[in-house]
């Protein structure tokens, strides 16, 4: 037997995963590598971090999604660079070799050169973000309950969420939602309504990637929430119990304990590695840049996709880090090898716009579709339903589908779990 | 108003709880203390280890619990020692003074004066033991497909739990559908199904506490699910690649990665504590032996229930550290205060065993009752229907009942993730 094509994708999110999937009926030998064992529905990350979902509710073990799929094999590791020359991928213990390669292994936040701030404002792009931020926002009502002291009582009250994009939108949303509603009966001497969450933007206005109509949508519903919008601002400093802002009027000190970052994302260290052995140019935000059919210059067999990929060929500026980019550039990626396995070639990659949506507290959203706009509770419907769809696993679709209407009718958020090391005191 | 009577519970576990919430309705101040945010239903938790629900599932947050219950509060705080003298609990940050004072801390393993042990066979009581045995049982079969040499996948494809009481019993029986069933056609490589799963048991029968006939039926059981029993068999070492083992034909090292710990318990360290300022005898475990009335010698107004209490005054032995228990004991603890503070007195408590019951994996189980044993699926039909009827949330009977129900179809456990620090190489 001829041996036949290798292909290693190195990331199981969005587009590497489709990229596998869409390859399922190919002559090829998958190797996914991935260092976490599980493919994560980061759309509904904000909603672990809140108390609503489970981790597993959002996850799905890659080897049980690949599981029938006999041309795929599944390797748990750590990739730490990528032996361009040589076609192989190194991994922290061992090396891959491939034929093709498809790296899909996405983004981080991005401090904007504080990465001082990153334990102080943590981002939330994994489980373990999700978790940490959930225990970090329960804490910080406990230690309100505790404090005597009214100034340090409303610096723990105080919730400031850096970057107004969906992320950003829908944790503030979430947090309202907490504060007034599920807490509502929980303490005994602090008013958990009493919280201010404050939402920080640098651009004029929320959601800065949609249409100015949404936003201003966008907008009232968080004001209906109660949650203090504050465009125009940029964060100069975060710290242990306050954030200082820069606006227009000047410098501001805002007493916080809790700060959450959804502002800015920069590419996974393997795009560096790559750019520096293809001579792909890197942006500022150290993703390097693709070729119009995704693959880096020079390097055909190379492909980037996602998160990570610089992709300027359509827009005049990188197309949106969003799950629907990832997954058409991995079946982009899938088709263009199955083409050249039979000897021929496609037209460059072409993103499709199919809309974007964003949910803003209890019943309410905003949806932009290429051919209409609208918001309120249709749209949270509708939000609702695009996101069940997109679930991977069948058993979580239904486990997210129970826990959404309990929480809707109850108020109720039963996943606040304070979990992880002992925190007392709870001042540290 | 004139001040009322000060009770402090300290842990939130079956019994504190229960002694919370039997006093509802009676003219006291409780403060319950525990350093979690939530009630854990423990009975649940080799589920959590082994993939088939979610923590969120199995917790229920002590707030969201007693938020109608206005006569309570809850204190997040970590319990260092008590001033029985003074009359009030010590916090690493703080003080509580009380009138009467419930000590409910429970217990933790005991690994028989081999405290090294502790982090090469970790044992199972919260929630963070849960998600790190799940991750350990996971990367053994991940290692074992990474592994070249037969003799060091073979290790990683063996189990060793050590202990055979309802836990022990558990695990061993969702660890083999783990490798039987859900993993099945995961790996490219290894076959999940060659491993082994072995039980050792100091005594000479596994679930030693239940009549001999129960016993026969689970090893039977367990027998089918090919897991291997070594009755009078007692650990004598534990290395990070193999455990041995001494049986009365000598002594044996078996080659294992990966061992757990359900052998013997200690009570928390504040029942040291408490013996220590009261005079009352502390037994091998560490549990004070408290009076027929489950108060401390001297001091009426202190209280120890549950599975720190060593109760010797209805079986000649202490009463077993199960759930039950804990419960009568927090009822018989809010009734004997409402009493006192009607100028009465209570009967010494009693304990009524309303049975026992084990599960050995999918569609087996035992119990045992007052008046009736049996076994196989009517069995395992009990124990399903018991265990959601005390999980203390709607939301998670719900989304238990959801998650069995699909675990029991699909032959599935979507909750299999591998969460925590890199754990490359998985070798080490």
């Amino acid at each position: 037997m001829p041996e036949r094509h290798r292909i290693v994708i190195v990331g199981g999110g969005f587009g590497g995963l489709r990229a596998a999937q869409a390859l399922k009926r190919a002559p090829v030998d998958i190797t996914l590598i991935d260092r976490r064992n599980f493919h994560l529905f980061q759309p509904l990350l904000y909603q672990v971090a809140t108390g609503g979902l489970s981790p597993a509710n959002i996850a799905a073990p890659l080897r049980g999604v690949l599981k029938k799929q006999q041309n795929a094999r599944v390797l748990l590791g750590e990739v730490t660079d990528a032996d361009v020359a040589g076609r192989r991928v190194i991994l922290k213990d061992g090396e891959v070799p491939y034929d093709t390669l498809i790296v899909a292994t996405g983004a981080r936040h991005h401090y904007f050169g504080h990465s001082e701030w990153e334990h102080l404002a943590p981002g939330l792009k994994t489980v373990e973000d999700g978790t940490r931020i959930r225990t970090k926002i329960l804490l910080a009502f406990e230690a309100a309950e505790r404090e005597l002291d009214p100034a340090r009582e409303s610096a723990w009250l105080t919730f400031v969420i850096v970057g107004a994009g969906p992320t950003g939108v829908e944790l503030a949303g979430a947090l309202s939602e907490i504060a007034h509603d599920t807490l509502k009966h929980d303490f005994r001497r602090v008013d958990p309504s009493q919280a201010r969450i404050i939402l920080v933007e640098a651009s004029d206005r929320v959601l800065p990637p949609y249409p100015p109509v949404l936003s201003e949508r966008a907008a009232a519903a968080l004001r209906r929430l109660r949650v203090t919008i504050r465009t125009g601002t940029t964060v100069t400093g975060v710290q242990q119990d306050s954030v200082t802002v820069q606006t227009a009027g000047g410098s501001e000190v805002i007493p916080a304990r809790t700060v959450l970052w959804a502002a800015g994302v920069q590419g996974s260290h393997l795009g560096r590695a790559l750019a520096a052995a293809t001579g792909a140019q890197l942006d500022r935000s150290g993703r390097p840049a693709v070729n119009p059919d995704l693959s880096l210059p020079g390097h055909p067999e190379v492909l980037v996709i996602g998160d990570l990929a610089n992709f300027a060929h359509q827009m005049g500026r990188p197309l949106p880090g969003v799950a629907q980019v990832a997954m058409q550039q991995g079946c982009y990626a899938a088709k263009l090898i199955r083409a050249r396995l039979r000897g021929r070639d496609l037209p460059p990659f072409r993103y499709h716009d199919r809309g974007n949506m964003a949910t803003i507290g209890r019943a309410a959203a905003v949806v932009e579709l290429p051919w209409l706009r609208f918001s309120g509770f249709a749209a949270w419907l509708a939000w609702l339903f695009i996101h069940l769809l997109y679930i991977v696993e069948f058993q979580n679709r239904l486990l997210v589908m129970v826990q959404w209407a309990w929480n809707y009718f109850s108020f109720n958020r039963s996943a606040r779990l304070i979990t992880g090391e002992n925190p007392f005191p709870l001042d540290l």
